[in-house]
């Protein structure tokens, strides 16, 4: 830890300190929805390096700061107390239940108004602000409430270590914005918090190194079903609920596991703690790395005019996607069907197997394809394209993010692969010529196209393999329409087995 | 309370139960997101002779819950738990500030599953079920937790009994849904409890009967400031926080105000607790009433061709209110120019005071438009019409809610007061021709026409006071363009009061 720094430098207020620790972290958009208690706080936000993305309301902006922090390791929000943190609880949740690192910065109510149980706007009007701390003790891992210069910089230290550590979300409350600090030691709290920052396990490498056969569960990508049949198996970062392990039936015999996580092993029922897997695996595994498989589409090419079916589609959109593009499949037909998808190299999948929380890909997208731009503008090299495979009951519950998108004019390729009966209409609206498009999409900037269109077979949804959709410029929405009850095999499995515990269960 | 029934009627599942125990009480309509975990409950939602009204996300049909309570007394809300009650909860945390008695119910995986510590989907993967308990704790007056249908009919009475007496939430968890409870009695529970419902109070008796001078807060309707130089001060369900006070400016010396609740008084700094103060001030009122204010408009009538402001508009607009209709302010603009409306008899006004969390209105609108259909139909004769005023920045947060009133053929006015430049494009959407209407907005239902207009001036405004909208026949968006930085004089005040709160709090 240590003191804050150097004593020629300027002192920092408490606000500018959090958000230049953020910068250094490596956040550069932060995820917001204005409100009077955080007018003040949001104010600090440029001069730290950032930008404030706006969002059309809190849990939007909540999915989209889960969006960016599962690309870029860590993402801010920021919000109001009560309403605003409230509306925002289940994003929250899902980035807890999933362990995206989110920092939670909540525009409170000064310190001796809480105090003095003020009747404030915002509250339940009966004086007890700790109601909001209590709630947010439930799906956060670390809480600081920054009210004193003078322990501000360890709190804020405990607070993203503990977030970068466990990767979950952390609640930061200012109370005191404008508390002198001191200098800002650009040095000094990130050495050391640096170290803390591990990337996802790559067990792709030890596959491709030992060649040993592979199976992936539905919260990573792929199934496959001998595995109960195996002498060992070695499992990274398992998680074993309902939905990851159809319904507890693929959990193997512990005596036969090896289990690794991000900073332990246990092998059958030993447990040996804080170590650095990722280290381990390093020594252990070989230099030389040789691909295992090589991606292929085994499919004829399809007849032209024939309807597009879920049995199919997914491994045929294989050939769709391009190396270091992330692919978000939202709960659903989107994220069952995408098991079937082969993933190019330094390819990233996003989807949720826990919270379940439909909407949120679409959210999270916001996320996503700012975090692509920001990696873009850093390295100055161009990222992969940000794809997201939806479906429009889903799409409903956070429409507005569209508008966010067009805002902030990211590159998005969103792909609904329902029977259209919702999207359609957004498309019409979208292509109006001549007049104001919809949600604010940009009738006038070349550098930022945006297309729509519908594919009721497989030439019209071939046809959208154009230069703009291939180079994941501008924007495209491409509604697939498919029957309404078609659905993947393995969604239909999941549902069965869903369908038969509830009977089970449920007298 | 006692046992549930006579000996010859039929047995009763008991999620058919609690619905029946909800229809006895008045609900017709119930709120709801569908999920796998509540799936089985909203089958006996319809033979209970209740309505399951669609909504697109959970944090709307939270906020359609508190607009039903607000108009019919009491309102049912059905969601998942997990992710569907943590996005249902800043409308639940809404309506505990400002109580609005709703019954939430929530889908939950089964008690042994629970018991077991299962690592289930829409939960946070430890097993730890409790979590959303401790949550919902802080924003709900009662919790049950239904499972032995032995004890249901109990918990049932109880945590409906709470709802009604102290007007906030309620959360009822629906953990066995198919438990037989015996044969199911109609009056039972329910003549107890239906003496629990109270109307709110309505002090506009005694002031019209007494003639005495009168001040109403901006949570009520009006504002007046002569209050601190008064001798005796009667305060009708006061609610002594900053936005309800102009900053705490208006409160006055305890000893010279008598403090009336719903179920207590206060006279300077004594309390009598466990009135029923209506009863009192039924016997304290003369039996003649005679009306004191007639509703007037000062104003000359405006120049057709002048730009519509925020001074007049509302003051004008009165003119337009009929009696029993029932008027929605939105946090804003809306809200506080809305206190410059002179009502017609029998008309409602709802806004928020204290929670005001922006978006909450055009939820509410769907409920409580709702209630009004579902009070015609009861009571066999129509009811007033439902009027909300609404900012275009409000309007984004809880956009979808339009979807569902069209879906459920909802007459709704619906008035835009902001510069408009958000909404244009959903009237352009809405208006056109010979295309699918966006947001599912009917084409071909000569009962439910769909009207969209803009008024830029005067003129075009006092267009709008066609047959249809004097109806309040099918939907009807006005679009009101007023000067971006025009605002209501009292709202200027609010917020020039809290920067200053802020300027002198925040150091």
């Amino acid at each position: 830890m240590g003191s804050i720094g150097s004593p020629n430098g300027d002192q920092v207020d408490l606000a500018e300190y959090l958000f230049r620790r953020l910068y250094q972290l490596g956040v550069r958009s932060v995820q917001g929805v204005p409100g009077d208690y955080n007018l003040v706080s949001l104010d600090y936000i440029k001069p730290a390096g950032l930008y404030l993305a706006g969002n059309a309301n809190e849990l939007n902006a909540g999915y989209a700061a889960d969006g960016y922090a599962r690309v870029k390791g860590i993402s801010a929000l920021v919000t109001l107390f009560g309403v605003g943190e409230l509306s925002a609880l289940n994003a929250i949740g899902g980035a807890f239940a999933e362990k995206a690192p989110v920092v939670h910065i909540i525009g409170t109510p000064p310190t001796h108004a809480q105090n003095l149980g003020l009747n404030l706007h915002h509250s339940f009007g009966d004086g007890d602000f700790k109601r909001f701390v209590r709630v947010y003790r439930e799906s956060t891992c670390a809480q600081a409430n920054l009210v004193d210069p003078g322990t501000a910089p360890a709190e804020i230290y405990e607070v993203l270590r503990q977030c970068l550590k466990l990767s979950r979300p952390a609640k930061v409350s200012l109370l005191g914005l404008k508390g002198k600090l001191g200098p800002f030691d650009p040095g000094m709290d990130f050495r050391i918090m640096h170290g803390v920052i591990v990337d996802i396990l790559k067990p792709d490498e030890l596959i491709r190194a030992t060649g040993y056969p592979t199976y992936v569960t539905p919260f990573g990508k792929g199934a496959m079903n001998w595995v109960n049949s195996c002498d060992l198996v070695i499992r990274f970062g398992p998680l074993d609920i309902d939905t990851n392990t159809y319904g507890f039936t693929t959990l193997t015999d512990r005596k036969v596991i090896i289990d690794i996580h991000r900073y332990s092993i246990s092998i059958g029922r030993g447990l040996r703690q804080d170590l650095n897997t990722k280290d381990l695996l390093r020594t252990l595994l070989p230099c030389s790395i040789h691909p295992l498989f090589t991606p292929s589409s085994p499919l004829q090419a399809p007849i032209q005019s024939a309807p597009i079916d879920q049995a199919t589609f997914w491994t045929r959109m294989s050939k769709f996607l391009r190396p270091s593009d992330i692919i978000l499949t939202e709960t659903g037909t989107s994220s069952s069907g995408g098991q079937d998808l082969i993933l190019p190299p330094q390819a990233t999948m996003i989807n949720s197997a826990l919270w379940l929380s439909i909407g949120y890909t679409l959210g999270a997208t916001v996320g996503v394809a700012l975090a692509q731009k920001d990696l873009a503008l850093q390295n100055n090299q161009p990222t992969g394209r940000t794809n997201l495979f939806d479906g429009d009951g889903s799409f409903q519950m956070t429409t507005r993010s569209i508008s966010v998108i067009f805002g902030n004019r990211l590159n998005v390729i969103f792909l609904i692969n329902n029977n259209g009966y919702t999207i359609e209409r957004h498309i019409h609206a979208v292509e109006l010529p001549g007049r104001t498009r919809f949600f604010g999409a940009p009738t006038d900037d070349p550098s930022y196209p945006v297309l729509a269109y519908r594919a009721t077979n497989w030439g019209e949804l071939l046809l959208m393999d154009t230069v703009q959709v291939k180079a994941g410029k501008g924007f495209s929405l491409v509604e697939v329409v498919m029957g309404q009850d078609d659905a993947p095999a393995s969604l239909e499995r999941l549902v069965r087995m869903a369908a038969e515990r509830n009977e089970g269960l449920i007298k």
